[in-house]
């Protein structure tokens, strides 16, 4: 069952409005069983939209179209769905009780604009909108079923779930199919690097489609599965995704999709385990990060973000002989901050960076992308270097509070489920 | 001269990512004197894409394409776009020099999957990338110049106003009208206020474009002039920026469209002043932002995320008894928190944040959004409360964090520029 999604407006058209409806509506019916092949977006023109109409007409079995049936004049989908069909617009008494309905119930004088709402093209029929005042409609134009909804992202959600979907079945009963999405997070492979492993296993799975969507700097592996049985495809895709994790071992993060800082929040949270923070080149990011997830006061207890030398000094402890010696950028001055920022707020863990973000303050021997880590745990002091330049201040700050957060995962991995790290995701 | 966006990928098809990528090319372009007629999206496949090409190529005169050029088997719009036109794919140099300027640049390994990225279609013409991997490239089918870029919206921005905008401009050089675009950053008034604001002034110009553009929670202007005649394009321009800059007075935050922090960053700078923060339900957000601005340790000294009370008390200095008669989330706690983050650290300025960023944690008395901040000046220390309430935890923690920004802003503007407040700006 093919499906096509038309959003219509000017300002969708123009930019000034992100189109969320029709990645909503994509997972609605590719949920539902049906294949969405495409989605387009033209602007409140009569001509423009009563020939794309045409077009999917010929094209899809389902279309789902949003937007235009409000009631100013710049409203005239129904007029062009009239046009695409070569009918007359007349009134729907059902779409005339939607609207009356609609400012009956809010007590609120009828506009005589909103009238027009009510008028639709001859041989639709009328789809009531319980939490708005621009009632929907369906038709056939060509060989395909279009469903008309408003573009308010309630009233269309509303209406999509409770009344199209139904409608789609009703039309399409015999013929569903189950789909499954599964989303695999990963850090630590390039993009090239998560496809190379996977091909394997994309070969060996003939049925899921795979994908690879980039998040800087996580990789997530998207896998989309359909089937008639529905346990059989769940089956089938827990199987896949169950090989994927074993080839990308230590890289996964999450078999549901979870990002870095989430995951490290559940793993500090699951162990009673606290952190510190102590950011220099970060500035920051790692804190914010951390406290994006709803519960991390449970175990977030401090950052300090030491951008001067004097504050590493005088808030962290850091020793001047150490910051005079070897520099700010180093793995001893970034140790002594880890120590530090664990000791002043008696947190389990104490994480630290030191780098150099750019574009400026970079040297021969420290370019731009160099960045020092240190993570204290209850047992000792472990400092790292590393080197990364996506010659972007924000990425680089970025890739280097994502690193750092992948130390205290793997740390939390490994002593506390020991060897069996693998046995960590599954 | 018309225009047409194609994004391609299963995640924008399936719904999983929204594709906000259209919404800005759309925007570019329309700034550029093209008129935007549709936006389409299709899947990875083949098919699809060479056909919605092949479409595209009848229609419009330019078309943006972005996804599907990187090293993975899922990639194939560069397939795609040889089989709408008809053309082989060959290995094209430029292209292999960009991919391997990428690796080369980061000391890294080229996989020897990324080779196939330097393949393009026969008759096309290599885009360098200069942040990505991925080479785009443009090429005529039909009528049409297909511009195809990366779909990483930071290497897909960069590519478009760097090299797309000044080669469209090449070829239809001679039909061109002087354009220009100013953007003035505001906030503290909603959307509808700042419209309602500069009605008149859209009326006394008509001969500009104007549009907001909401970057939550800024609100900015857009202002779009064209014309044949240079001068009296830019003339007519300056005035109605003025015209308005006037109108939303101390809401401006600046002519140029800079953002919270860099403003706050330049005051700063300006009037030899340095700062440092405290910061609880922001979490980091404020001095991530502040850090963000290349340059910022000129000004940036110390943050500290106390999250823990006890963290409050021991880095910061508050009283443990001002914690435990008033509450964390109190005015008079926030003063302290500022006191003690300008001390710490001999800043000028001391900046702090205490409040409920949900969506757990809220009471009746300090419901969610309810946020305390304190500023210490050399003089004084100064107590705030705000009630924001956007439902949403990181837009709460965004709003937080610019209004305390804000804080700062206005007290840079009042304390060094006296009463001329308006003169900040012009």
């Amino acid at each position: 069952m093919i499906a096509e999604i038309l959003s219509t407006g000017d300002e969708v058209l123009s930019g000034a409005l992100i189109d969320s409806n029709s990645a909503y509506i994509a997972q609605v019916l590719e949920e539902a069983g049906l294949e969405v092949v495409r989605h387009s977006t033209v602007g409140d023109d009569l001509d423009a939209i009563s020939s794309i109409i045409k077009e999917i007409g010929v094209r899809a079995d389902i279309a789902v179209v949003t937007g235009g049936l409000g009631p100013t004049t710049d409203d005239i989908t129904a007029a062009a769905a009239a046009y695409a069909a070569g009918v007359e617009m007349c009134l729907d008494e059902d779409a005339l009780k939607t609207v009356e309905n609609f400012f009956e119930k809010r007590k609120r004088l009828m506009n005589p604009l909103n009238k027009k709402q009510a008028m639709l093209p001859k041989g639709s029929e009328c789809l009531d909108n319980p939490v708005g005042s621009a009632p929907g409609f369906v038709m056939k134009i060509g060989k395909c079923y279009f469903f008309f909804l408003p573009g308010v992202p309630y009233e269309m959600k509303k209406m999509l779930l409770e009344t199209v979907i139904p409608r789609i079945y009703e039309i399409y009963g015999g013929i569903r199919e189950y789909s499954i999405i599964k989303n695999i997070s990963t850090f630590g492979l390039t993009e090239a690097a998560v496809n190379e492993h996977i091909l394997p296993v994309i070969d060996e799975f003939g049925g899921i489609k795979f994908g690879l969507r980039a998040t800087f700097p996580e990789i997530h592996v998207k896998l989309y599965a359909r089937g008639k049985d529905q346990n059989q495809t769940v089956k089938l895709l827990d199987e896949a995704c169950a090989t994927i994790i074993k080839k990308l071992g230590y890289n996964v993060l999450s078999p549901e999709g979870e990002s870095m800082e989430v995951v490290v929040g559940k793993l500090l949270k699951n162990n009673n385990a606290t952190i510190a923070v102590a950011e220099s080149c970060t500035g920051g990011l790692i804190s914010d990060m951390l406290t994006n997830v709803s519960g991390s006061s449970d175990y977030f207890l401090f950052s300090g973000i030491t951008y001067s030398n004097d504050s590493k000094i005088n808030v962290l402890g850091v020793l001047e002989a150490t910051i005079q010696r070897f520099g700010a950028v180093n793995e001893e001055t970034a140790k002594q901050m880890a120590i530090g920022a664990r000791k002043i707020s008696g947190a389990t863990y104490g994480l630290s960076t030191s780098g150099i973000a750019g574009p400026m303050g970079g040297t021969e021997n420290k370019p731009v992308g160099t960045v020092c880590m240190g993570l204290a745990t209850p047992d000792e002091v472990k400092g790292f270097t590393f080197n990364f330049n996506f010659l972007n201040r924000m990425m680089n700050k970025k890739i280097f509070a994502v690193t750092a957060l992948d130390l205290i995962r793997k740390e939390l991995i490994a002593s506390h489920n020991g060897a069996a790290l693998s046995g960590a995701y599954v």
